[in-house]
């Protein structure tokens, strides 16, 4: 595989207030077009970094693209660091001069000395005219690698890259975009480890593909890539791959592609017409946030309600008053009482409740942060599950919420559910 | 002066599509704290590019701080390309081993033997406990050099940061952190160069001081600071440019200092004694979670009702049938009664509602994709405002729930408001 190597220079990108887009950009062009990102360097205008991280890209690829450091003051370094590592002389184009000289013409500016460098370039190096700008990059090859410098200016920069750049780097690499084959598989419920555990000797033996695991707010997404000519052949690859991946996840597996879990039971909801309704205490409309916020969410979504005090459980969804006294507000029987109340108001198909302690306050030995009650109405039933979660009153709550919707999901999935 | 360089590693940073948050976090900490930040090195799961990361840190700065790549999986390299870069050795520390197994007992999980790597440290270390996740941090010096190591999810590694490494830093370092003296005000309503105009010649005349302007989801952050060693001097400094621009801003100012819109309103509240309900529609539970994202949201806040149908928008707070059908769900009518009704129904002292077109479909000519009623009622009276956001369905719904903050903060400034 090919690989490739991004440097990116600018003190400001070192501040903390400003995202390097441009190394962005081009790691998302680099992999479209087939060519494995080993690595991203941001450096400033020490040269001694620059030098390093040149030094390691060179290593570690075939292929390094810069961006910055082509402009006309001492600090713009990138050419002479790259001449230095790779034993080449800067020499004055003409026409990259004369180039210059007419843009600060057209603009009634006069050039200064200092501008002379921007036309400097080795001789084996292909010029490369900056359409929107006055730093032309360059397109180097030597000693079996390649290096790409690009203006730092992101407009300027992706001009250059999709005009200039990709069509040599498709050419003189053989190479013609996306040929990895991939998939993406999304878990709900266990963590990164157990999912490790359980695909075991899947993980083990990568050798004609590649598997890489991600984890985010609770949702865990697996993705599955192919390196393989043929393309035929790597997508019955990718479906035996999958095959056994969900085999061993079971119905933790809530899809097949990018689709988050609310965007998951949406599309089970319409699919099947039903409808939905929740009670929420502890998440405090989180859970009703995340339906919502997709568009057409009105198709199969009632509504719900944030029953945050006790009196609006009582009043809202006819919680009893004994209940409450009896066993609390976080509890088992709450929980019940409070799906079941708003699936009898709303007369929704299914109605999901949570109930809990998101903390920080509020816990205690017998009910420690963390404990939460999903309920779930749905035809005759109701079932509730205790769940403990550990981390902070966001996660609590985001775990909260997206449980209260894979517990949506898997009675969908268990049962007919069409009306 | 100290310097520092930071890694990232991560698989996904090397694609285009996820912004690496963390570095950005660590670089504006450490530049605060006086630290000149040489470089940053983004690397996947690879051992070579991870061990020229480390080296090239290791060479240019004093501190390197990593994060990621401290999980319990075979990818999970960081520590042990550390280790043998400053000839370490990795030993099971049984402090970690135990918290670790109580982090899967208190969940009810398993814990899979390939955790336990999560428990090995070099003796030498300082092991940073991790209280928002499994993965704890590590804080080691040696051969004058500091490496730090944070977890990978950025709200793991921003806690362990905060809590644990700045204060080390601190002390080790002989930093004290930004000399500099600095005010916040924050501003709701008029957009950033609305707020420009506004405050005209103070922008201009920057001389002995520095004004920033920040927007972010439709709060507005002015950043004042003043480089004066007279530290007296430079507080009264900030002082007279403070009362001169809450002077040219009016009631749009919302506070002096970091917090956000619901946080105001929260201590508002509070010191008034005063309890909140809301309804919201187009929304979907927005303004609620916003609400009770803050702990102790529970003192003034009695719940809310999410009236994403008409029906339950009838049955839940009484929107006449005839309401809906003469002006429409979204009407000035509609959020009134919305408003009127869960006031009766909670008898909280201050009740909002929220009725609008969040987009992208369901707009009309007469009803376009961003019109929004928001109503209020406290004491005997019930006020509608219309609004009207620009921007897509996310942006419309959180200056939309902001907005209805911003309603209920004005009210309770205007009036007494006390009981």
């Amino acid at each position: 595989m090919h690989k490739a190597y991004i440097i990116s220079t600018g003190t400001e990108l070192l501040l903390g207030s400003t995202v390097d887009t441009n190394s962005m950009f081009l790691a998302q062009k680099l992999t479209e077009l087939g060519f494995k990102v080993m690595g991203k360097s941001i450096v400033g205008d020490n040269r001694d970094t620059m030098q390093a991280a040149f030094k390691t890209g060179l290593e570690m690829a075939d292929l390094v693209v810069a961006t910055g450091g082509l402009g006309p003051t001492r600090d713009d370094l990138t050419k002479e660091v790259v001449c230095e590592l790779l034993g080449c002389e800067l020499q004055i184009v003409e026409a990259e001069l004369e180039a210059i000289k007419q843009f600060f013409a057209r603009r009634k500016r006069k050039m200064s000395e200092s501008n002379l460098k921007q036309a400097m370039f080795p001789p084996e190096a292909r010029v490369l005219h900056n359409r929107l700008g006055t730093a032309p990059g360059m397109y180097l090859a030597k000693n079996g690698k390649r290096v790409v410098l690009l203006p730092g200016p992101p407009r300027e920069m992706q001009d250059m890259y999709l005009s200039a750049v990709e069509p040599l780097l498709s050419q003189e690499s053989g190479l013609k975009g996306a040929k990895q084959h991939t998939r993406i598989i999304k878990v709900f419920g266990p963590g990164e480890s157990q999912v490790e555990d359980l695909l075991g000797e899947i993980l083990d033996k990568q050798q004609d593909y590649g598997v890489a695991l991600l984890a985010q707010e609770g949702e865990l997404t697996i993705k599955l890539s192919v390196d393989n000519a043929d393309g035929q052949k790597a997508e019955q690859r990718l479906d035996e791959l999958c095959s056994r991946i969900t085999a061993a996840l079971g119905d933790t597996v809530i899809g097949s592609d990018e689709a988050s879990l609310p965007q998951v039971v949406a599309s089970l909801l319409s699919q099947k017409q039903l409808s939905l309704a929740a009670v929420e205490s502890c998440t405090g409309g989180l859970l009703s946030k995340m339906i919502t916020d997709l568009p057409g969410s009105s198709k199969y979504f009632w509504g719900s309600v944030v029953s945050y005090s006790n009196q609006a459980k009582q009043s809202l969804v006819g919680v009893k008053e004994t209940t409450l006294q009896e066993y609390g507000a976080v509890s088992r029987e709450t929980a019940a009482e409070m799906a079941l109340g708003i699936k009898q108001l709303s007369g929704v198909d299914i109605a999901v409740s949570i109930t809990g302690i998101a903390g920080p306050d509020g816990g205690s030995e017998e009910k420690p942060v963390g404990l939460v009650y999903i309920g779930l109405a749905y035809k005759d039933k109701v079932n509730v599950k205790e769940m403990r979660f550990v981390g902070d009153r966001i996660g609590i709550r985001t775990l909260a919420a997206k449980s209260a919707l894979d517990m949506v999901r898997r009675s969908l999935l268990t049962e007919e559910g069409a009306k």
